[in-house]
């Protein structure tokens, strides 16, 4: 719990100063006022977060929690739990979607166990990935807590560490998940922190449970709710109750990097419910997250709402991994390249009457 | 006119060969079902383009088309022409927009003076841009029209022209511009081919007329189109009237690269007025043009419903000078990079049942 209490306290906002000071920058260059629309709000946001008018965005890391999920007997999902298992392996051979879309956008990718069901000692013993398991997979919340509160924290505090050891060579991060059956955890979040009743305005198909299933996965998210009844004042309580550990793991690096003045670009749906957990416990950390895009997930728009975030890209993605993250990378790059290298209307003899 | 017709003859329609292809390849990737969306449409869209399940996409030029215009006469722009000259300047030492997000893309600018009001002979002498003017600006489309049909043809065939010039080093073209005043003949353009008498749904205040003057610019392409009378199913002949020699340019490298088969990433507002100019001559070039973004332009949006294209990004940019189409440009590296390099199902050993 120290690790966690000292992260919280260590995050402060934006720094409105240099906001500012940015803004005034942005104001004099060779371009219609704001011409650049989001890209320039994406320029004071990374210059709030890092005090700097030349932000560091070049070295970037997406950090990639693996776990498994208890209430995949519920059929919520008719994807075989083995496969978040074969996916790490498909990470660690770079054939995965995040492979590709973090090379592309020049980002590492760094795979985290923190709860998966079976065996990864090999790649943990090669180096491949990090070993954070904190045990092989959560509890079926539909008939008690998917974890206990103290591995709620461990799950957060394990992000937090993690993030601690790569920021020496990280200037932005990244989140990224894997875990079969995890938009059910995710989907019972949102329905928990939004206080709704309809859980059919949030509960979708995750990766292609059939229409005629999810009444299914949805009465599985209902029963667990009503069983556990988490505390929405309490975003570890939400956590251990319908949450999982690769969500606590997010939550856990998005504090980190709020609290080290790191911006983190949040993924999709499952990066978003970790992304409440983090505003439940630390409100000041919503400064750091950058939405990558919105999911077609449809209770990404409920989350996205809570955290008052306008994604950066919407191109109807639904594979989590930490993909959208990547696609939505390269907008930092030309946000800093904007506000680093062009020339002001004074520098470049350009008249900046009417506008 | 030889070069404009053989060019529009010369386009074919993407191959579906290659399209039902490149979608039977992305269903056996390690993802669910289209899981990347947008991404992997566009993947198929490239595919179908280039003929290739490996489109060639790295070598990327993005063709700035300047020029100014008559019809400043009437006070639609508070910004001097003189701005158009600056510009250029501006270009020329890499200090815009266009040049620090061409650099950020991986993308080279090809400036083309195809009317700008002034000299810019040394800049042409030192070989910094191209010289392409056809007229130091249009003339003033309240009183005549803004172009013989001549030189309608001929801004066309320029922009053909220098596409096959940089086709041998060229795998994506982008669409850039720059003339003060030209959202008013695109807004025209927009109006002639939408045939709507309500003009103020459609003109909005480009670089930032203020909103009292917004009655006197659509008043002048009011004027314009009532003397005019541009005939919305011969787009020579609203290019003419009402069009710009940038406008006229940005449809050449549309159909010019239309018959290449290769793609070309159309920016916002000025360069979708040139997209509906290409399609009303050849129908069959918009398989060739990849909506880069939705612009703050209020027209754009009907402009884009005319293509039948859902633009890639969304960020409030109102820039032009072709900002858009360099920030959407990795998005074409991203799915080139998801077709070539995921493994499938079968390679990465991942079971692929429930999706």
């Amino acid at each position: 719990m120290k690790l966690l209490s000292t992260t919280i306290q260590a995050v402060e906002p934006q720094s409105a100063e240099i906001r500012q000071l940015a803004t005034e920058h942005l104001c004099n260059l060779t371009m219609p006022r704001w011409a650049l629309g989001r890209i320039l709000d994406l320029a004071v946001d990374l210059a709030g977060i890092t005090r700097s008018l030349t932000p560091p965005v070049q070295r970037k890391n997406i950090v990639l929690m693996a776990a498994d999920h208890g209430v995949v007997a519920e059929g919520v999902t008719e994807q075989p739990q083995e496969v978040t298992r074969q996916m790490i392996y498909n990470f660690v051979n770079h054939g995965a979607g995040i492979n590709v879309l973090a090379d592309n956008a020049g980002a590492k990718v760094t795979v985290v166990d923190i709860g998966v069901a079976g065996s990864l000692d090999k790649l943990v013993a090669n180096g491949k990935i990090i070993d954070g398991k904190i045990a092989p997979g959560t509890n079926n919340f539909t008939r008690g807590p998917a974890m206990s509160r103290e591995q709620a924290i461990k799950s957060i505090e394990t992000g937090i560490a993690i993030v601690n050891n790569l920021a020496p060579d990280t200037d932005v991060f990244g989140t990224g998940e894997m875990g079969i059956g995890n938009t059910t955890p995710s989907s019972a979040i949102i329905a928990v922190f939004s206080e709704t009743s309809e859980l059919d305005t949030i509960v979708d198909r995750g990766a292609g449970l059939p229409e005629c299933k999810l009444p299914l996965k949805i009465a599985a998210i209902q029963r667990g709710i009503e069983f556990n009844r988490p505390n929405p004042q309490d975003g570890l309580d939400v956590l251990a109750k319908v949450g999982g550990f690769e969500i606590g793991g997010i939550a856990g690096i998005i504090l980190g990097a709020a609290a080290l003045k790191k911006p983190v670009v949040v993924d999709g749906f499952i990066s978003t419910a970790g992304a409440l957990i983090a505003l439940s416990l630390c409100p000041a950390a919503k400064d750091y997250m950058i939405a990558a895009h919105g999911s077609m997930e449809k209770g990404h728009r409920s989350m996205l709402e809570l955290l008052d975030k306008n994604p950066l890209l919407n191109l109807n993605l639904r594979l989590g991994e930490g993909t959208g993250a990547a696609l939505a990378m390269p907008l930092l790059d030309a946000a800093v390249a904007v506000m680093t290298r062009m020339a002001t209307f004074t520098e470049a003899k350009v008249t900046d009457k009417g506008l």
